[in-house]
């Protein structure tokens, strides 16, 4: 254990941040990044710091109960710590649209994405040779009207066999059910074809070359219990014409959906997202 | 009469272009600009043309009765024609806000925007030294729950007797009445203060703050009945984050309003939005 | 021969418009889309049009006939008319970075690029497996100081056999000698790592870093003789910040660069790009 | 003395933060942000932090006294500290265009710039209205080829004698000195019309124009020795076509400029800016 992350939230009050650090100190730790945000309406104090040890502390058990007693208990934290050996699981949901499977498996391949990949899973099989020439196991789990709470139960098996840590849904076409989402709070990660609220649900190009927009978007959030209105991580947008189709703006959006999904993956894995009251907070 | 821009409309067909450029060859014009846009799903053509002549080829009115009889009727067109000897007249309505008023009087000042401002109305009186130091009659016409039809009485007056042309909402809080926008059919240029269509109405910052949205935007568009829900002719965005209060997301987006603002209306000013189907084509 | 797009050039002057228009009148055909634009400075008229017929107005080579005979003579034109008949042949040259070569090979396999890919070229053989994956040949031409002349007879070889129109250099780390640029004029497709004319040559994101921008780019243009000083199709940039270090500029940049790339080949393909005077005309 | 903004930089080692925030929280202050940077190449410490305090820890000379003795000379740390109390004295320049003055102006009226604004200079007296209009005392200072010392002479007795903090130049068409400059290191905020370091020097959107570039941009810096190479605070850009003359450059370019300049202000005003190296560390 030589580089620890810790997350930390708790009520706002004085001292957090010098108990902390005084603590990291005392470990010969290197604080190498900190960060803080202070929800003014809520009073709610957020944390996120990273420290290098030359030496390793301990354990990571013993440092948790340490950090636990000596602080966490104190302030009544909500409190995460991360160590850089572990390599978290992400499972991948696709339909039929390839594009941000290709991106996320370019970036896996070339070492961008510090993850595991232990399956992909599908509701279609077309994806499969994708997967294939990925070397990434591929599971065809059909979804039909009368078979939802079986399929889900295949996956959750999957899920869980496999540890997986958390799940991409890269153009996913079907709904996530609410037991599914609870197994994995703010740990599915969808990516949405508009600039949300804007457009939620379905064919939100078609909505926004109807209503004549200047402007399209992509947004990547937590998926929550109701649709497209979980925590926003990332968005970005691409300016549009008269000029342009309903197809041409589902070609620009290929580029965004796949950028903003990718960056939003990489903000979870390297812990800067915290999610609260339906917000993130994004450390940079 | 040296320079024409002649804005066309009607059922896509054939031979178009090729009549129109024809016409104005024979009148000797040089075309520096043309543009055309075919809406594909209801079949109109568009089409925006700019022409120079070297000697003018004699009034407005004969060139519009001959344009009138060879070409238009044959192709039912809409149409308009304007030529470079009319400043148009714009109408500018403040509340208390005046960043926006600020920015279009000082493009106005410095010859960017080529119109005449006959006066400026508010429903305060908090903006007329503004109006004084650029010069610009200032008319202070209060708007209460019981005197809405006097005021806009007095509004229309106005308009009236100064051949208004077209009118900017430099952020007026008050919500125009049907019988002024009947008056002014796409000729009233509002901004509104999100990516429309998300947040129409009232404080879209708080809401845009509620939603923990990473992107806010601003939207000029022309007045309809429904609020915030006309042709969109500009729209722009910025970036927030978490760390950013409703009050940081008003300065950010005062910036946006103005430029978008600003953008819109030199589009209006240059004749280069055609609006239909509650939808625009802006020419480039 | 049922669509046909016209790229035109020529000294400006009265009724150019009108003529060719009138020309495409003549054969029934359907202007669906005309753009223009006069470089004032040179006086150079330039004009790109896409015509659909339904029925065949006659072969190809009678129609060039004729437009030549007509049209194009009379005004000294330099032109050249595609039907979409003939799906162009796209090389592409890689070396060892592979986020580009997915990206196209994504877009092509998706359907999104309109091309025969009939191989790839790589001073490396790194990139072999990816080729493979997509079912493309891949030619290994090792280049070195002393066989330069011979890997670019091999390359020419190749390129002249499978009859390629256009190549693109998706980050190829060689510098294309004189005689390929001479063979492929604005023929030959580069991306640049940063916002031109910012940091040409080597190791501009170093160079970016050095200096402390606040905003990093990636420029596609045709390659010429001077080093990335070619005609610039396309530009985009993202923000960074002093928190950046050089590996995250290379990352973020390589979002960038892929997008970039893209869309300027898909200008070229769709033929929305016209050079002269080492800048090019984009139409939208 | 309520409130203290505290700006550190020092060689990089363990325990700073742990040290800091200790001696904040002695004085019973609730540290409301708190960002730090570490320069890996050069193993520098930067840190930004703000404390509230419910009731005054003392005057500000204590405790720096305090601060200096327990920390600052333990760490050789180059720090400084602001309070709320003293609101920055800030001197602008310009020259014949008004874009920039206006856009400041017009934020300084509405309470967004939190300053005081002695004067205005100018080496000519075009701009005198403006300044006159929001009350601002207006020196013409002209410069000509034989009058740069007196020039230079008279506008630092001004400098000196209002308490100037520091001076934004508001598109001032001249040199500023190197005397000047070492007067106010870091000090003096310049716009440049070119997103550098594209275009230094004179008539940018002339060369951008003969460039052929698709995007332009504004650089905000801080003025050093070496024309147009100084810190970099803030860039923006925006697009642009082939259809786009020099004059639309420049009309573009204006609105760039101005939020440029203003964001750069704004940083500055608000101790966001640390400048180390010919970069700037610019916290959020």
């Amino acid at each position: 254990m030589h580089k620890i992350t810790l997350l930390i939230s708790c009520k706002d009050t004085q001292g957090i941040i010098a108990s902390v650090t005084r603590f990291i100190y005392g470990k010969n730790g290197n604080i190498v990044y900190i960060d803080q945000h202070v929800d003014m309406e809520h009073e709610v104090f957020f944390m996120r710091l990273e420290s290098q040890f030359g030496e390793s502390p301990g354990t990571l058990d013993d440092f948790k109960n340490e950090f636990s007693h000596t602080i966490a208990e104190k302030y009544s934290m909500s409190w995460e710590v991360h160590t850089d050996d572990h390599k978290p699981g992400m499972a991948v949901f696709v339909s039929k649209y390839d594009h941000c499977l290709y991106d996320l498996l370019g970036r896996y391949n070339s070492g961008e994405l510090r993850v595991d990949i232990p399956f992909i899973i599908s509701n279609h099989n077309d994806l499969r040779p994708v997967a294939e020439n990925f070397g990434i196991p591929f599971h065809h789990i059909p979804v039909k009207r009368d078979n939802k709470e079986e399929a889900e139960a295949e996956q959750l098996k999957l899920l869980r066999e496999a540890g997986v840590d958390f799940i991409v849904l890269a153009r996913y076409m079907q709904i996530v059910s609410e037991k599914l989402i609870n197994q994995y709070p703010h740990k599915i990660i969808n990516i949405h074809h508009s600039f949300l609220p804007a457009f939620p649900g379905a064919k939100p190009y078609h909505s926004a070359f109807k209503r004549g927009v200047k402007i399209i978007g992509a947004t990547s959030h937590y998926v929550t219990e109701e649709l497209d209105a979980g925590p926003i991580i990332e968005q970005d947008i691409t300016r549009v014409t008269h000029a342009h189709s309903i197809q041409d703006l589902v070609m620009k959006g290929r580029d965004l959906e796949k950028i903003v999904l990718a960056r939003a993956v990489k903000l979870h894995i390297s812990r800067k997202v915290m999610a609260h009251n339906n917000k993130t907070i994004v450390f940079s």
